[in-house]
């Protein structure tokens, strides 16, 4: 697969340099802009020419409506068409129109220009429904799997509970049954408090908590109940210690709820189990014995039993309203600031059923009820689209976007272990440049503008391997920078920094190896840790600021974020490389007395109309430029 | 735009060949095939090379699921692989992957090849919903609109209505206001009646009519009730007589039902605007005076006020049940064969309600319940995937698969008169045939197989200018064939078989020309339409076959048809051209003694491995091959 992508091309994207408001009400209207280049190119690379027509394509109740725009300013060499949308539905999709006086039609849509008509579905979108908090983007969020992070000293007291086999924090990790998912290291909620400073070092300002309530395995995504915090972390008490000192610090804390199922050992599983009669009988999908008895669960695995959310007593305790499960871990004392949801894809869906947008819809609100400066981030690990259209989800936690095709970009050509990434069969496939931004492209092309800047940028989570493990040399640091400077919310999963590996989800459940900051292997990973969430934390152009793609290549990916304050201009390499764009891209901001280097040890240079970028080997680097100068709205 | 098109990719689609089952139960499992040339090509030409696994991908209940396939058989050149799907969903969406010894994936989905991951809108579908009946993808449709059709007898004896301008049958049509919409030539059901000979010596075996209720315009989608047939078209006993004659030809007759909105003359919305304690007042979208006052109507237009269907009681006297107006004429003694409902895109919807899918789902369940051999078709003149997806509407009345990208190819460069037909700004564009097939599939791959065999292609409707009236000089034997061999149901808007032209909608609604059969100018259009209708009749596998691309040029298009008992080669040309494909391609059907030809003066050449097709000029032309050896099911 190629992609079209050329510096000149028109551009339009959801940032605030060409919308002017990205949470309309429905009814309202906004104003969009266009920047056309004074010597644009078409999808096929050739010049646009004059223009008859320029415009924007709404479908306003699935009919199109056009809306004819006129050029506010030109600047820089860039002309600024500005049209009139009004927001008629939600998600209000809209495209871009160019017609030339040769006649030519150019579309511009989220997966960039064609010359041919264009689907609905990569629409640029408006969307009127409540937007994520205005700190969703630019948070910098850092993975904890509560057993495996920080010990405190109060752990040693406690019993290991009789599904455990204890191990101590330096034991090896057993990844064979049974000790997967029943290895317990006893890391607890204290614990986790008394590492905060490391998360302050590193600039992180969002906890992610895996499950924290009662459950029958380390990982806990088998709840016994939401009614408290495990004992064994430290229970609700640790919890609320651990989100003040946080809070202290400007951190915030989600945690994470099971929607699709519970475990076995939940208190209402075993009372729908013991008494057909209970009211909880109506949570799960229990077959009658002429359809074989048993429950439904997730893929077939006993252990956890799928929810069914026809039942309203189940939303009513679980999801809906302030006596929920949903609203009481937001509200004191705990204060949780938001949750993000398993298996989501899945919750609310079997057969002929599915009650996903009831279910996400109802968390939603329950959670504006309660306290709206949550975030709700819903795990969808292959193609998300359809259901985080910003109805509910303000991000995914997903791995088709970004994490699968930078591995495929990045990774050693043959590397196994990609099962947990969701890669078909487990195997790696490898790609250009051009193939990991076309990937990208297509599946981040079907968000919302808002749904994108907070969807999760991960290299790695809990349930795969790390990264690390079998990434070309050199390219860690090329991995975080994209996850720091892409839209979206760039994601340190617990031990990436300390240059951790693991081969599956379980390996890379390590203990972390407090004590080795300083050691030769892991301070310099550490350091590169926080220079790049340094330098998206410095810059909130890299969170909120538009993005048009520059160049690629085999082994290069260059683009800019940009905004009026400032921009960045970022040149990713894996391998030593030169790319060349036209200068006319950048404007006068290519002059290189204008460009500052933030990081990396790339090089550009401007010669004969062109910027170079040049690496020597694999490398990430960010140069400061100029804001990009754009008629006030 | 591209297309990357190889006659030796791996091919799979919804035909009979491939797919053991296109109506399956919810939870039953099909059977589904693969074939695999032996010098298989990848989506960049590369040769595939050996393979180490292939199967399928499913995404039940959105997490994906893979099914590895095993060769059942290789026939003539070709490797057939089987794997095994369960239908876990009613849209249950899978694609194909392959994997090569070297690692490299191949996916393959109704889009074609991609060597990087696709997104789950263009799977391959298999659908669980009620099907189409049998006979609806066979179908030929001729559209009729009853003013301009044909004039009985009967007709001398009716009174004009007030609104009318009385035309006689050969005088010229006024396009301007008032008498646009409102001229008046008197045509009636009787007419069309005593005219099905002319149908019959078509071949056509769907006559679809315009609405036949009264109304307050010439094309009556300003209902002023639906209670019984326009009298001026000769009430209802004149549709029972229509329906019995054609029936007794083997036509079959469907009507035109506006659920978007009706006229303002409508007796619900004059009980509605009388009282607003009226029933009926719930059917429209009345606004209270702080709000202005008014109601919500048709893109503003006051005679034609949106229903709401959030109203139980309009749902129940429209669209639901026996003694709904749904109902009521498919029943005797009207018995009509189905429904073509007008503005399907935008019913039930409004701001933030979308009650889309629950009226469409509603009207098919009535139907289905009076009698499922009926057919439902809507009108979605743009990118209609989203409510296209089997849960009732069985194909599209949409411009955009087929209809626009045929026109961009076909007509002069530069043409006006797009905007009828749902070109941006009325302008059409110039594509090549790689731009023709590459947005053909673009929108044909977001439908369900089944959906896409149901989906009208028309050359122009009612609603649009006709194509011939700036069709390039050669081309309507080229847009009608193409019409009458891809997957879809053909459409002959009536008077386009006499050459008739028009600039516009309006100016398209000719009456008929009867008597001019025989002319110079109109028989051997005639002609083309009854010899190119046949051939679709003749052949099944042109209603019910598999399709495979063979080449794309800029002049021409070629692909084939497929079954088990034959199979059609298609060559389209613009203009004087040869293409050329690997004779692998069609194994040993490829000796020209194998191939006889069916329609049209285009030659078959094979020479060196290579299938040559040559035009002198713009032709269509079709060949018949054998069908298919695949191992049986």
């Amino acid at each position: 697969m190629s992609v079209q992508l050329s510096p000149l091309h028109p551009h339009h994207d959801g940032s605030p340099l060409h919308v002017s408001n990205a949470a309309p009400a429905l009814g309202e209207t906004v104003s969009v802009r266009l920047r056309v280049p004074a010597d644009a190119a078409a999808a096929d690379g050739s010049p646009i020419g004059p223009l008859a027509w320029v415009g924007t394509r709404s479908n306003p109740n699935r009919e199109p409506r056009f809306a004819e725009a006129s050029v506010v300013e030109t600047t820089d060499g860039w002309a600024w068409w500005q049209a009139e949308v009004e927001v008629e539905n939600p998600v209000h999709g809209y495209r871009w129109l160019l017609v030339g006086a040769d006649g030519r039609q150019h579309w511009l849509n989220q997966l960039g220009l064609s010359a041919t008509e264009t689907r609905d579905r990569d629409d640029f979108r408006l969307v009127a429904h409540e937007p994520a908090p205005a700190w969703a983007a630019s948070s910098i969020l850092y993975q904890v799997f509560p057993d495996r992070f920080g010990r405190s000293s109060a752990a040693d007291a406690r019993p290991a509970p009789d599904w455990a086999f204890p191990a101590e924090w330096g034991d090896p990790q057993r990844l064979d049954p049974p000790y997967r998912s029943s290895q317990f290291y006893g890391g607890d909620l204290d614990g986790v408090r008394e590492k905060l400073d490391h998360l302050e070092s590193l600039g992180v300002d969002l906890l992610y908590l895996t499950p924290v309530f009662p459950a029958r395995s380390n990982h806990r995504y088998d709840a016994s109940t939401f009614d408290h915090v495990d004992e064994l972390l430290g229970g609700d008490d640790a919890l609320v210690r651990l989100v003040e000192a946080a809070h202290a610090r400007g951190i915030r804390v989600i945690g994470d709820l099971t929607s699709n199922h519970s475990g076995d050992a939940h208190e209402w599983f075993r009372a729908a189990q013991a008494d057909p009669a209970a009211s909880e009988r109506s949570f799960y999908f229990f077959r009658d014995a002429e359809h074989g008895g048993g429950y439904e669960s997730w893929l077939g695995v006993p252990s956890l039993p799928k929810f069914d959310w026809s039942s309203a007593e189940l939303r009513r305790r679980f999801i809906e309203g302030p006596d929920s499960v949903v609203a009481k871990y937001l509200q004191a004392p705990f204060g949780l600031d938001g949750w993000r949801i398993d298996v989501a894809n899945m919750t609310g869906r079997l057969g002929g059923a599915d009650l996903n947008a009831a279910v996400r819809q109802t968390i939603r609100r329950t959670m504006l009820d309660v306290n709206p400066d949550t975030i709700l981030l819903g795990e969808s690990t292959n193609d998300a689209a359809s259901d985080f259209q910003g109805d509910a989800w303000h991000g995914a936690m997903s791995y088709t976007p970004f994490t699968r095709p930078l591995w495929s970009w990045l990774l050693e050509p043959g590397s196994p272990g990609g099962g947990g990434i969701g890669f078909a069969l487990g195997r790696v496939p490898t790609f250009t440049g051009g193939e990991f931004v076309a990937t990208h492209l297509r599946f981040a092309a079907e968000f919302p503008w808002r749904t994108r800047a907070a969807t999760m940028n991960a290299l790695d989570t809990h349930d795969t391997p790390r990264f690390a493990t079998h990434a070309r040399p050199g390219t860690v640091p090329v991995a975080l920078g994209l996850a720091a400077t892409l839209p979206g919310i760039p994601v340190v999963w617990a031990g990436d920094e300390f240059g951790l590996t693991g081969e599956d989800g379980e390996a890379s459940r390590t203990p972390m190896p407090w004590g080795s900051e300083g050691s030769p292997e892991v301070a310099p990973v550490l350091e590169t840790y926080r220079a790049l969430l340094r330098l998206r934390r410095e810059h909130p152009v890299l969170a909120t600021g538009g993005i048009r793609w520059l160049a690629v290549g085999d082994d290069t990916v260059a683009f800019v974020r940009e905004s009026t304050d400032a921009s960045v201009l970022v040149f990713a390499a894996r391998a030593g490389a030169t790319s060349s764009f036209d200068a006319a891209a950048l404007g006068s901001a290519t002059a290189a007395d204008v460009a500052t280097a933030l990081y990396g040890d790339g090089r550009l240079a401007a010669s004969e109309g062109l910027v170079h970028l040049e690496s020597d080997g694999p490398s990430f680097t960010a140069w400061l430029l100029p804001g990009v100068a754009s008629p006030v709205w």
